[in-house]
């Protein structure tokens, strides 16, 4: 186990009817005049917006409005946000959906302490000291965003996918109604599932020794998902499985399975790349480079694919060599994602094999994953392998 | 799944030589004027406590202490931390020890902003609204105070042992170095193994349905622990396994496992009373009551207890009646704790079966436990399946 610090301090809001608390949230972490954050116009049609304006007024929270969020955000939103916050004192910033609208949200909250530019802290030109506190209502089980430290923004200048990790991107509450996904496309749920899936698994795999515990932790997760799954996929009215869904996202990503333990996060960028050049579902682009991404690295540590085939998968290693049950496990995956109607293949991603070189040298810094390094050909191998039907 | 609310902000400083870290992280939190409080020599004799004096000095913390914390920790020494801290100016309480060295600061904390009897927060009389701010160095994996809301004090006047859970409970940060325990008494690591098995155990005796997610994630906190136990306490100097009892031990209390589920607590609440009456180590008072209570109301959903026997204690099912499969879940638990040592009866643990009636009225409001609701009569015969040698 490696040394780690681990602070988590957002307070979760778990259950029916959250969303009529957020006025009194809001107000319990300082603000008094928010800027609420949301994409299209679902959360208006469902009447949320409406449910978290009222609890604004009733705790007389003022309130600026800016909808438009796109899947794989991007740049021109958080600017607009950065300038409405900076031209009206918003001291506090308000998104209402998924993962998008929470790391829009988060790059404002960064830039409107901010002279410069906020790409500066995407691209590393700079470090975020300061930030307005934000707070969410989380309509989509599977970013994480609710309660991790990463935001995820695509710089429409040069189509530039780019993450950042900060302390401050700890939402300082999340109210997380799981009623609130029941309206959600079924494909938006899986792309969802498939992400808080590739959130633990880009912890998973690691070359630390000795970490039986969070092994643990995180294939209890893994099984909770696949077992929850396909109840929620069916019907859409199921409280538990969406519950056990949302909650399952959250854990995914707050690190809690990834304390102590190198990470990869291979398969993240090289998914970012296909999301940013063909504008694919996060989810999806992930559904897609996982499982080629576990083939081309299976050799480096058989025994942990073993376990994973084994202890996530159920597969019986008897009769199989180590090779043929860690194989049985990552094709147990991929008829996972199947089953939830991901694509299978780059083409189905929307991708194309001839752009594949492209793809591989725009991954960040050239080199990408620490569970095996990977180079700009190797990125290609991999790119290669989701061209594959099996 | 119940709704729930979930706030865990405590930093977590996990690894080798986090003690040095301390004056910087009091001044972090806003600390100037630190209350040390520690029990006996043990952290004089290791130089930890020298270590942490040291960090406080280059990080100008001004400092105090107040040592003499005992297991089982009492209110005397708590009154005297408060008027210390009341005295001085004192704006951060710093404990250097176990769960009763941070059970003792938490209660001087809340002590130290209120002008009548901090008792008064531990019986019920009064709220806490205010309390110093307080993070700790943890020498002892169990208590799982040093990231939970608890703490637990034994009223002199009158023998009264009463736990109080506030948000003000969690400790600003927790410094956790595994090489910190390497010195503990096998006995009371493994009274820490039995506590932090008993904390998970409380919330995995439930009748909430639909908690499968937190039902498998406390199953694979118990199972580490259960991997890791014999390895420790065979061997004082293995890292790993430290490692993973402390901070398993966190994970045990924080309630991370038991969110949105109702919780039982009556073996703590019975527990309580052998320690109060007998000074029996908590973990010692735990080992005895747990088995016989999961005796006493087994028969309520032993589905469950089949569940506990395979998934946690490896019990195959083949063959048996659920009700054989159950009992044998309890009596491997029973063997285990007896393999590190720890008494298997009520007077191995210093008490004496005439006390019994006795021991069961004074259980708190007369009544204790939510998987099964046990008043005097039935407590009395938990009690009485103490004292049989199985």
């Amino acid at each position: 186990m490696l040394n780690f610090e681990f602070c988590a301090p957002t307070k979760f809001v778990f259950g029916r009817d959250g969303q009529h608390k957020v006025g009194q949230l809001v107000r319990e972490f300082g603000g008094s005049r928010a800027l609420i954050v949301y994409g299209g116009g679902s959360v208006v049609r469902s009447g949320l917006l409406a449910q978290v304006i009222a609890s604004l007024d009733d705790a007389a929270v003022e309130h600026l409005e800016l909808g438009g969020v796109k899947p794989n955000p991007r740049s021109d939103l958080v600017y607009e946000g950065i300038r409405l916050c900076k031209e009206n004192g918003v001291d506090f910033v308000l998104p209402v959906g998924g993962g998008s609208a929470i790391d829009t949200a988060k790059a404002i909250a960064d830039g409107a302490c901010y002279d410069g530019d906020f790409w500066d802290f995407y691209c590393g030109r700079a470090k975020v000291v300061r930030a307005l506190p934000h707070g969410c209502v989380l309509t989509i089980p599977a970013a994480g965003s609710e309660g991790s430290t990463s935001s995820v923004i695509t710089q429409l200048d040069g189509n530039l996918k780019r993450g950042l990790n900060s302390d401050f991107h700890r939402p300082r509450f999340a109210v997380m109604n799981p009623e609130l996904t029941f309206t959600l496309p079924r494909y938006q749920l899986a792309c969802g599932i498939t992400d808080m899936m590739a959130h633990i698994m880009e912890r998973y795999f690691t070359n630390t020794p000795d970490v039986a515990l969070t092994d643990r932790l995180a294939e209890a997760l893994l099984c909770s998902i696949i077992e929850a799954a396909p109840v929620a996929m069916a019907d859409s009215q199921d409280y538990e499985s969406h519950a056990t869904l949302m909650w399952a996202g959250m854990l995914a990503h707050n690190n809690s399975v990834g304390v102590g333990r190198e990470q990869d996060w291979a398969s993240h960028q090289i998914g970012h790349e296909i999301s940013a050049k063909y504008d694919t579902a996060h989810g999806a682009s992930l559904a897609v480079v996982f499982p080629a991404w576990m083939q081309y690295v299976c050799k480096h540590d058989v025994k942990r694919f073993v376990r994973f085939a084994t202890k996530v998968w159920g597969i019986d290693p008897s009769g199989k060599t180590d090779e043929e049950t860690a194989l049985a496990g990552i094709a147990a995956m991929k008829a996972f994602f199947a089953s939830i109607g991901m694509p299978q293949t780059l083409e189905q991603a929307g991708g194309k094999a001839e752009d594949i070189p492209a793809l591989a040298a725009k991954v960040v810094n050239g080199k990408t994953g620490h569970f095996v390094e990977l180079l700009p050909p190797q990125i290609e191998e991999v790119l290669r392998l989701t061209c594959e039907q099996k």
